[in-house]
C-alpha cells in the first residue's frame, strides 16, 4: 500500500515535470517559426508577420481553453462519442492541467502554420479568424478523431485478422497535415503576391527575396531544438517501463530524420544549380521532422534514413510544383508540412517494425504467418491513406467556406497599395527598422 | 525505512533536477531583456544596452553568492530576525546549491528590470553601482521579509478571526514591483533623453523609436517562454502531492493572463488609433504574466481573465502617465513591472480561493460564518497594501540617496555629447553595426 | 524485491529525462555558436558560416550514430581495449538510446568549435571533411581515452600511494582543448584573410569588424545558457545520492567562474584601452565557463574565483599571441577553447578538493600524510598534463595530413576573387540582406 501510495505520487508529480517542461520548449518554437517567417519577409512586411506568430499564442489559450479542449478530449463519460467531445468547456469540472497545457502548444502549433502561406498580403481580421477557427475547431476536432481513445480514427477497424489504427505518435497528420492543407487553400485563395509570378517568364529580376537570412536561420535552429522536444515529448509519459528509452529514440529518430532529409536536399540542389544553399536546406530539414512525427518512437534509427530522404525529395516536388501551379506560398508552408506530413504517416507504416517492408521481409525469407502480417500491414497502409484523407477533407472543407466568404467580402487580402507599400507603416504604424534610429555622430571613428 | 530512504533519496534529486532546469530557462530570461532592449534603443546605444545585461548575470552572481543569499535566508537558527538574514555568507556552511542557483537567477531577474528605464544616457558606473545594490542588497532583505520563514511580511498578523500572510507566489511584489518602482526613481532622475519632449508637443518629428522591431520581438518572445518557468517553478518543489499540479496550473494561468492584457491592450490601442501595434502589445503581455505572478497557482483560469485585462489597462493608463509627467522610460519598465506588480498583489487577494470576490459570494449567497470571511479577506487585502507598500518605500529610501549622490558627483548621466553621438562608439569602442562590414562585391547579382 | 524494481524503475526514467532535457539544451548551443560567428563575421559570409554550423547537427548525428559511438563507447566486452572501442557500428546491438542521444550533442559541440577559426575563407569541402572526420573519428576516440572505463587515460596509473585518473567531468579537455587545438592548426593552415595584418602596421583601418554585435551577443547569451547545461548535465544521472546537489553545483561553479573571467577581462581592457568592450568581454565568460568544465563538480565556488580569473587573463594573453604570429583566429576560438580548456585540467587537480592547494595547506599545517597527499597531488597534476599533451598531439597529428592534403590539391581555401568579393554569393547564391528586399512605399512616414 505504502508502495502502491508513492508510485503513485512519484510518477504523478514527475510525468506532470515531463509535461510542462516539454511543453515550455515546444511553446518556444512559436518564436521560432517568427523568425523563420520574419526573415522571409521583406521589411516593410516584418512587424505584421511577427504580430501574427505573437497572437497565435494568445487567441489559442483562450480558444482552446473555452472551446478547444472541449471538443477534442471533454468525454462525458455517457457513452462514447466517434466525432466530438461535448463537455469540459472552459475547463469546468477538470484539472489536469499538466495534460491541457501540453494539449495547447500543439494546438498553437496547427495554428501557427498558416501564417507563412498568407505572408505580406493577409488581412488582419482574415488571420485573427482563420487562427481562432483552427485552434478552437479544426485541430481540436481532428485530435478526437485520431488521438481520444473514442475517436474514429484512433478506434481504427477490427476485423478478423485485421487490426487498424490510426498511427500517428507526434502528429504528423493532426498538427502538420492539417496545417499544411490549409495553407495550400489560404495560398490560392490569397493569389500570389504583386510580382511573384512575372509574366515574362524569364525575368527572374523580380524574384521576390526574404529580407534577413540570419533571422529565418535563427527560426530555424529554434525549431529544430523545438522539434525534439515536440516528439520527445510526445511521449507523454516518463512512468512506464520504457518511457525514458522512447523518448530518447523519438529524439534520435528525430535528428537523424531531419539530417539526410536536410543533406539529401542539399545534395540535389547543387547537383541542380550549383550552390550550397542555407534556406531551402533549412526547410527540407523540417520536412525531415516533420515526417519523423508519425513513427519515431518505434523506428529503428537506420529506417529514418529513408524517412529522410523520402521527405527531402517529397518536399523538392511539391515545392516545385507550387511554383508550377502558380501558387504562392512564401515559406513553403504547404510543401514542408503537409509533404511531410504525408510522408510521415506513410513512413510509419512502411518501415516501422511491423510495417510493410517487415511484413515483406518476412514473406520473403518464408516466415510462419507471413500472409497474415502481410495484411495486416496493408490493411494498415491503407487506414492511414483512409485517415491522411479525411484530414485533408475535414481541413479544407472547414475553411473553405470561411475563405470564400472572406474573399466575397473584400476582407481577405490587402488593398494593392498596402501591399505594394508595405503592412508594417500602414496596418500596426511600426517600421521594422526606422531609418531615423540608425547611425552615429563620432564619423572619424568609421573608416570606410 | 527502506521506503523512507526510498522516498527521501527520490525526491532530493528530482527536486533538484526540477529547481535546475527552471532555474536554467529563468537564466535565459537575461538574453530576452537584452534583446527587448536592444532592439528598443537606437542603434547607436545598442552595444551599451547588451553590455549591461550581460554584466547583470556575472555581477549578480558575486553579488548574490557574497552577501545577497546571506541576507535573504541565511538564518542562523538562534531566534528569528524579522528583517534580514545574517548567516551563510559566501555560502560558508551551506550546501543546498540547487535552492541557492534558483533563488539567484529570480535576483538576476530583479537586477535587470531597471536597466530599460535608464536605457541610452546611463553612466556605466551608474548602472554597476545600482546593479550590485539592487541584486546585494535591496533584493536579498525583501525576499526575507517576504518569503523567508521569519520574515515579518510572509509572519503577518494573527490575530482571532484574522490571519494575514504576504501572499506572492513567484514575486509580482519583491522581484517586479520592486525593480519597476527603482526604475521609475531612476528614470525621474536621469530626465529625459535629450528630444524626448520637444518644446512644441505638435512636433512628432522628434519621436525616439527603437532600431529593430525584430530584436524587440525576440526579447519578448524569450521572455514569455521565461515567464512560464518563472512561475511554474516557483513552486520551487515537485515532491508534494499536487505540486506537478500546480506547476501546470501557475504556466496556464500565466499564458491565460498574458493574452487577455494584450488582446485588451491590443482592442483599445485599435479603437483609439486605429493601428495594431506590436511593440505595446508585447510590453501589454508582459504586464499580464508580471500580474500573474502573485497568484498563479491558486486561482482558476477564469480569474485570469480579469488579472490579465486589469493588467493590460493598468499598464495603459501608467504608460500615459509617464508622458504626462515628462518622465523618460524608454522600456515602459515602470509601467510593465510596478505597474503589473502592483496589480498582482491586489488580484491575489481579491479573485483568489478565499480572497474578496469568493468572500463577497459568500455573503451574497447567505453562506454560514461569511462575515468572517470577508473580514478576513478584506485583512489579507489590507497587509497586501501595506506590503506592497513597504517594499515599494524600501526600494525607493535604498536607492534614493545613492542617485542622488551619484547625480551630485556627475556621475548619473553621460555628457550631451556623449548622448547625442551615441555610447557605442565612445564607450565601449563597438559599433553595433560597423559600415564597412556590409556589402559584397557581387554586384551583378543584385538588380535593384 | 518490489522496492527494487520500483527504484529501478523510476530511476531509469528519470535518468532519461534528466539526460534528453539536459541534451535538449546542450543541442541548442549549436544556434549559439551559429550567431557568435554570424555576427562576426562580414555581411558578405553570413550565410556562409550559418549553413556551417546547421550542417554541424547533421553532420555529426550521421557520423556518429554510424561510427563515432563505436568508437568512442562501443566497448565488446571481450578484454578491454585502452585505446579505442570497436562494436556497435550503427548502434547495432545497441538501445541506450538516452546516452548516445547525450553523447551525441556533446560530439556535435567539438566539432563546431572550428568553424569559427576557419570563417570567411574556409572551402566548402574543407568544412565537410573536417567536420566529419572530427565528430566521427577525433573526439569519439578521445572520449574512449578519457572517458570510456576502459581507455588509457581514465584508468590511468596505479602505483603505490599514486593513483592518477583523468579527470575532466564535462569536457575541457576532450571537448574544448580538442576543438581549440584544431582551430589553431586550421587557422595556420588556412592563412590569414585578406587585409587582416596590413602590411603597415600603423595602419588600422583595415581592421576586420564583425558585421553585428547584436547577433554576436545573442550567440553568446544562448551559449552561456547552454553551458550551465553542458556542465550540469555532465552528471549524466540524476540517481544516485547527491546528484541532484552536483548538477547544482555545476552549475553554479559555471556561472561563477564566467562572471569572474568576464569581469577581470573588461577590468583589464579597460585599464588599457579606455573602452568597455563588450564582443571580448563574452569571450572571457565563455572561456571561464570553458575553464569550468573540468572541476566544477567538486570544487568549492570559491575556488571558481581563480579558475575564473585564470581563464580570463590565459585568453587574454592566447588571443595576444595570435595577433603576435599573425595568424587569423575571427572568433578566438583557440584562445577560449585551448586556453580556457588547457587551464580547466590544470585548475581541477591544483584547486580542487585533494589538489595540490588542499595538499599544501595540508603540509603547512603538518597534518598528517601530507607528504603522501602532496605526492599524489603532483602525480595527478603530471598526469593531467601528460593528458593534455596527448589530446593535442592526437587532435593535431590527426588533422595535419588531411588539412596538408586539402592545401596541396589547393581545396583548402577559397579564391581570392571569392573571399574578397564574399562567400555568400558565389557559394550559396543567398546575400544575407538582399537589398531589394529593403524599404518601404510609405515615405511621408519617415521623417528623418
Amino acid at each position: 500500500a505504502e508502495i502502491t501510495r508513492l508510485e503513485t505520487g512519484f510518477y504523478e508529480n514527475v510525468n506532470s515535470f515531463f509535461l510542462c517542461s516539454m511543453a515550455l520548449i515546444i511553446f518556444f518554437m512559436q518564436c521560432g517559426f517568427a523568425y523563420l517567417e520574419a526573415g522571409a519577409v521583406r521589411s516593410k512586411n516584418t512587424t505584421n508577420i511577427l504580430i501574427k506568430n505573437l497572437l497565435d499564442s494568445c487567441i489559442c489559450i483562450i480558444g482552446y481553453w473555452a472551446i478547444g479542449w472541449a471538443l477534442a478530449y471533454g468525454d462525458s463519460g455517457e457513452g462514447v462519442n466517434l466525432f466530438v467531445g461535448h463537455s469540459q468547456f472552459f475547463l469546468s469540472g477538470f484539472s489536469d492541467y499538466p495534460r491541457f497545457f501540453f494539449q495547447y502548444v500543439f494546438s498553437a502549433t496547427a495554428a501557427t502554420i498558416v501564417s507563412g502561406a498568407v505572408a505580406e498580403r493577409c488581412e488582419f481580421i482574415t488571420y485573427v479568424t482563420y487562427c481562432t477557427v483552427i485552434s478552437t475547431f479544426i485541430y481540436p476536432i481532428l485530435t478526437h478523431w485520431g488521438w481520444a481513445e473514442s475517436g474514429w480514427m484512433a478506434r481504427g477497424i477490427t476485423s478478423g485478422i485485421i487490426d487498424t489504427k490510426y498511427d500517428d505518435f507526434a502528429g504528423s497528420g493532426v498538427v502538420h497535415l492539417c496545417g499544411g492543407s490549409i495553407s495550400f487553400l489560404a495560398a490560392w485563395f490569397m493569389g500570389p503576391r504583386i510580382g511573384k509570378f512575372p509574366e515574362n517568364e524569364d525575368d527572374e529580376s523580380d524574384e521576390i527575396l526574404g529580407h534577413s537570412v540570419p533571422f529565418t536561420a535563427l527560426g530555424g535552429f529554434i525549431l529544430m531544438f523545438g522539434f525534439l522536444a515536440f516528439n520527445g515529448g510526445s511521449v507523454a509519459s516518463i512512468s512506464h517501463a520504457g518511457d525514458g528509452h522512447t523518448v530518447a529514440l523519438a529524439m534520435v529518430n528525430t535528428i537523424l530524420s531531419g539530417a539526410f532529409a536536410a543533406l539529401i536536399y542539399l545534395g540535389v540542389h547543387y547537383y541542380n544549380h550549383g550552390k550550397w544553399t542555407l534556406l531551402l536546406t533549412i526547410n527540407a530539414c523540417l520536412s525531415g521532422m516533420v515526417a519523423a512525427c508519425a513513427g519515431c518512437n518505434k523506428m529503428e534509427p537506420w529506417a529514418c534514413i529513408w524517412v529522410g530522404v523520402g521527405a527531402g525529395l517529397i518536399y523538392l516536388a511539391l515545392s516545385k510544383m507550387m511554383i508550377r501551379l502558380k501558387i504562392d506560398d512564401p515559406l513553403d508552408a504547404f510543401a514542408v508540412h503537409a509533404g511531410g506530413g504525408f510522408w510521415g504517416l506513410m513512413s510509419s507504416s512502411i518501415i516501422s517494425h511491423g510495417g510493410v517492408v517487415y511484413a515483406l521481409a518476412d514473406a520473403v525469407s518464408g516466415a510462419e504467418n507471413s500472409g497474415d502480417h502481410l495484411s495486416q500491414a496493408f490493411a494498415q497502409l491503407g487506414w492511414q491513406m483512409i485517415c491522411a484523407l479525411a484530414i485533408v477533407v475535414w481541413s479544407v472543407s472547414f475553411m473553405f467556406p470561411i475563405f470564400w466568404l472572406l474573399k466575397k467580402t473584400g476582407k481577405l487580402r490587402v488593398s494593392e497599395e498596402v501591399e505594394i507599400n508595405g503592412l508594417d507603416v500602414f496596418k500596426h504604424g511600426e517600421m521594422a527598422y526606422p531609418l531615423r534610429a540608425y547611425g552615429h555622430g563620432w564619423h572619424d571613428f568609421e573608416r570606410a
